[in-house]
């Protein structure tokens, strides 16, 4: 019954807001806990609110923020993790600057750590085992921060146990190619020690890979030219520059899919089955272990490797934090952003996690004034256990899959909020592009004030649209942050927003002390953002665009821009695989009509939209047409398309292991096909796989006309 | 853009309805093509439309719709089923007294047809092979409708092509324990002909657990004792009363599955891909040939069968019509029956034509007056080609996936309209009990005009509710007729409603007549419902349902009685398996706290929605309940819960083996573990299982909480 009472609360109250207009025929006339604005079911964005909170965003608080938050390493389930639960609790709950109410959530879920006892070791032996050369346990105590008991010293999570010892080969990047590469040239892999770099294919890929051909075991080492721009030497290093010192490891999780690796499609609780740990997948099926790159260089002949990670159930929590909506409780805007670290996390994931706590505060404090109130329910989400695999979020949308997917309008994630302090980075699906550029062009870009963050955007990284000429290139989603088990999963229109690199001045792979004891709270200050001018951009645009979603009264979800994406996959398609396909009488006729009928669609919905908007619109009528835009991502997922992928069912960005960027399941279908004979399985595959995506296009179209059609 | 001008026509008008309320808020000002009743957000059920309506529905137009729709033969994608299409079309888009719109949706799926040239045949043959005797090859042409090109001949639809020959066992119902019992006889079954009676299993499992003991052929007859209270002469059987004529054979489809067999979760659109017909599943594995008791009982020795069925891709349509909604277009009331017959299928399933035309009649003549439209969308569907697996229905559920999931309030089923005239038979999931009720109590019973339906019925089939004491018993709904794919695989609310038996005055398994050449208008007219009344009674309860579904202002689901069948569900799981749980550590703990919780969330749902009725309940409050309300259902589904089961996902329905009855997947599990070590796979499963249905009654109460909580 908590609804009505708030909603009571709401009504009663006479604060009036910028455009709202009251209608007078509401439900619950009496009753009235704290100030709050009039609720009117037309309540729309109110720009003078998105003004005040833009203006609220402070960069030196977010400073402070990440100075406590990283003050101490914080690994998935250790007692600062847990601590950091309660700043979130004792922050939202707030009576100043709180939310309406916020909860923890734990889950039981399987975590990999090294063992106390035993520490993982590589060590050069010679023919009769005398240890030649033994590599660092820990990284070099540069900062005063590499040590200490809290420091978890570097591993491969979920690398298995094991010691062993054999000759070492370089195998590159560790992907399949590279192992075939040195087969060829008569290398004999079998019971081989891999040294392989990270980069090119994921950490459990390069597992996975070398245990095919044989191999024993496989070190991962960060190489200066991927990392520091070929910067090798400690004075050209952190704490004389961003760049990665030759001590650091990057630790990581080596699992291959996301989630708990017990419960998969069941929330994590107590009492849910759990698979046991020797029929679970995913898992690497060798010892690994990741070292540095002082130690990959001195690395020669016959190597030991010793693994004795072990894996422990133990409790990670969500903190939710909820505002209510005003008008609209059971919409929902999401977002979100991991608490868990390797280390200190200052970059990963803290400083999203330092945007986060100054978002709720500015948001918070309006809330708690009585000045403002979105229309929709805002759910804010701190995620635990994400560097182990994603696994606070997706056992959260395993947990409240339906009403979640039935009622939430899109998930922003902010991981890692400032990569480096040059532009804005957005990937996402199509139809979030419109908000986030609206969004940038209202928010001066930090240190080139005459700029806007789109203006500045565009000079960086830009692409040539059919439809609008150039503009800022939004990136697609992998799986790379807690964003992937919303879009591939539940199917909700997502984003991942944050500051990144200049990438003409640099080639790192990311920043250099990702995943290493040098990612600290010194780091950012001095390196990474000095003056927190770029935190706050990203601050900026996360508010805004959450605003946007929250209380504008026509969702800012342009479908229509999901025609591009379909029309380039399409041509992708004829261009790349038309003729093969013809060859074996597969028409792609199916998949120009659904496509046609979805640009239609779209095209029709957008001018009743505009047609809607110029007069004074029922709000059942915007809601009805809302539901329209919310739901179109739905309707691309089909939930057996891919059944060797676990949590994948979205149609348009599943894996793509083809060369040809068009639908991942018809792409892969056909690299699978390229070269088996006519009639075989896998051309059956290709056919399944082309009307699986004529299906979810053709229900997409569905879901954009006219509602009493079909 | 079509919707928006029949919004604009419907606006534009100035009559006004009973409890409608103008708001004078609405969007679009102007346009009007048609006279039409105001729109409101508000506007509520019509209790002088419902009268009406309930006035209006007639059974001289019923008698004269079933002679006209069972004149001739319509067996599916044949001339005259196509016929049936058109007259469809043409009534529901006559001018006077037609819908909104109608159009066919043709689906191009893999039908099963004997051969013309080679008919099927059954003969007792001699050691030399001299035929002795042969069974008839179609039914005894008693009212000369029996015979002429268009009667399909006797045959199992599916049941493969071959010409078995060998000794004849008789091996009852044809069930797993039937065949193992013959076996614990020492009756030799490898080679023999089985011949069974219909009843106890399914069609196509008589087949499937004959093939499993070695047996080359099957044979099913219809037994006197299960259809005709014992009688067999043709003078006590039609035409001279309604029982099944010597001669008589039930037809039917024995495929194992639903839905078109080589589109499997897609629409069988022609482009859509086809497995293989050697490589689909579900075909029963033997030849089969259903038989009248008339040759059943002469049957001896070594019989042959010739089986010559061919499977041919063949068009079937359905027919949809629709009435937009004034004021919630986007959400759909269903209401469907399937149109193909096996012959002249009077009673099966042309009663249910017969009552569906005359509702969408006395529906759109007011339509077409201007007097009234309802609130919601409502879809009448004509589904082709269910009686070889409800193929038409399960084609538009896979077409229409997502929009059909999303905005569907409930499905309404009428097959069979009348079995028999003694009283009501309604199946369904709890939220539609109390509507049916309502409707029932509110229309007198057949022949008995001082009693209600609901008052006749309760003294035909009843139970003691913990909650409502005695009321008429609600069946549940297994995949015998088109609400399968609705409620098993989108998970909407859906009945199935009928007249039928007196129990206590026949054992008949099912009307005599059924699936015969035999079930005609005169069998109708003559002995199922002469006069009408009954077919009268279902399309008054039918059209009372759907115009509370559609118009009411709350959704009538009555979500809470769910509790009861959760709470009944848990205590048989407590009561017959709790001890053998309790042996393997398994604790039925989270189950009970799950259920506790659902039942706490649907009692605060309950007076949420008494608060709401009080007042003037704003519209946007009552759509967010509703939507509450609507899904409910859909979070019982999971659709990796029963991977052998094709559709199946619904966590309540799912077809149950174990004998308890509890949740399905648990039941199931358990028999299958009961055997088996502990720690096996089976117990896993049990586990599995267990966690599933506590995540799905969890889901479900996550669902009734205030929309703004987690």
């Amino acid at each position: 019954m908590q609804g009505v009472k708030v909603l009571a609360g709401v009504v009663g109250a006479a604060a009036l807001l910028g455009l709202g207009i009251i209608l007078g025929h509401f439900a619950i006339p009496k009753g009235a806990d704290s100030p709050a604005p009039s609720i009117s079911a037309s309540q729309d964005l109110d720009l003078g609110i998105l003004e005040t909170i833009m203006e609220q965003l402070d960069a030196s608080r977010i400073r402070e923020n990440l100075r406590e938050l990283s003050r101490e390493p914080h690994l998935s389930s250790t007692p600062r993790d847990e601590e950091l639960v309660q700043l979130l609790l004792q922050r939202w709950r707030d009576a100043e600057s709180g939310l309406d109410s916020a909860e923890t959530f734990e889950y039981e879920v399987l975590l990999s750590l090294p063992s106390q006892e035993q520490p993982n070791s590589v060590t050069v032996v010679d023919p009769t085992g005398n240890i030649l050369f033994s590599c660092r346990r820990s990284e070099e105590n540069v900062t005063g921060e590499q040590e200490g008991p809290d420091v978890v010293p570097p591993y491969a999570a979920y690398a298995p146990p094991g010691t062993p010892q054999g000759l070492l080969v370089y195998a590159n990047q560790g992907s399949e190619e590279d192992f075939e590469e040195l087969q060829n040239r008569g290398i004999g892999l079998e019971g081989t020690i891999a040294l392989t770099r990270y980069g090119g294919v994921g950490r459990g890929a390069k597992a996975v890979n070398a245990a095919k051909h044989g191999v024993a075991g496989v070190l991962v080492y960060t190489d200066p030219s991927d990392i520091n721009d070929g910067q090798s030497s400690p004075s050209q290093t952190f704490p004389y520059s961003w760049g990665l010192p030759p001590s650091g490891v990057e630790r990581g999780s080596y699992l291959e899919y996301f989630g708990d690796p017990l419960t998969p499609y069941l929330p994590a609780n107590p009492s849910s089955f759990r698979l046991d740990p020797d029929n679970a997948s995913g898992f690497p099926p060798i010892p690994a272990q990741p070292i540095g790159f002082e130690d990959a260089k001195v690395l020669l002949c016959q190597v030991n490797v010793s693994v004795h990670n072990r894996l422990e159930l133990r409790n990670s929590s969500n903190v939710l934090g909820i505002i209510r909506g005003a008008v609209e409780p059971d919409r929902y805007v999401l977002y979100g952003n991991h608490r868990d670290s390797w280390v200190h996390g200052a970059v990963d994931p803290s400083s999203g996690t330092a945007v986060l706590l100054e978002v709720t505060r500015a948001l918070g404090t309006l809330l708690k004034k009585g000045t403002w109130r979105p229309r929709r329910s805002v759910i804010f989400g701190s995620w635990g256990a994400e560097e182990f695999g994603l696994i606070g979020s997706t056992e959260f949308t395993e947990e409240f899959f339906s009403k979640l997917q039935e009622r939430t309008v899109a998930y922003i994630n902010v991981d890692i909020s400032v990569f480096a302090n040059v532009s804005l980075r957005a990937q996402g699906t199509p139809p979030i592009q419109s908000v986030v550029f609206t969004a940038a062009k209202q928010i001066p870009a930090p240190g080139r004030s005459s700029l806007s963050i789109y203006d500045n955007w565009i000079q960086y990284s830009n692409r040539s649209s059919p439809v609008y000429g150039l503009v800022p290139s939004l990136g697609t989603l992998g799986a790379g942050s807690d964003y992937a088990p919303f879009i591939h999963f539940l199917g909700i229109s997502s984003m991942d927003l944050a500051y990144t690199y200049d990438r003409s001045k640099t080639s790192a792979r990311i920043y250099p002390t990702y995943h290493t004891a040098f990612d600290t709270f010194g780091y950012v200050d001095n390196f990474v953002d000095p003056g927190f001018s770029s935190h706050q951009a990203v601050s900026r645009v996360v508010g805004n665009v959450l605003l946007r979603l929250s209380d504008s009264l026509f969702l800012p979800l342009n479908v229509s821009d999901y025609s591009e994406t379909l029309r380039s996959f399409l041509q992708a398609a004829q261009q790349d695989l038309g003729a093969l396909l013809e060859q074996h009488s597969i028409s792609l006729g199916p998949l120009v009509a659904a496509v046609d009928k979805f640009e239609g669609a779209a095209a029709a919905l957008d001018e009743r939209i505009s047609e809607l908007q110029k007069g004074t619109p029922d709000p059942l009528q915007v809601r009805m047409l809302n539901d329209q835009l919310m739901l179109l991502e739905r309707s691309f997922l089909n939930s057996r398309a891919f059944p060797e992928e676990r949590y994948y069912s979205h149609v348009l960005w599943a894996p793509r292991t083809g060369s040809v960027a068009t639908f991942p399941g018809l792409a892969n279908a056909c690299s699978a096909a390229m070269n088996t004979a006519p009639g075989s399985a896998a051309w059956a595959e290709v056919q399944r796989q082309l009307s699986i995506v004529v299906a979810a296009v053709e229900a997409a179209a569905a879901t954009l006309r006219p509602v009493a059609d079909l």
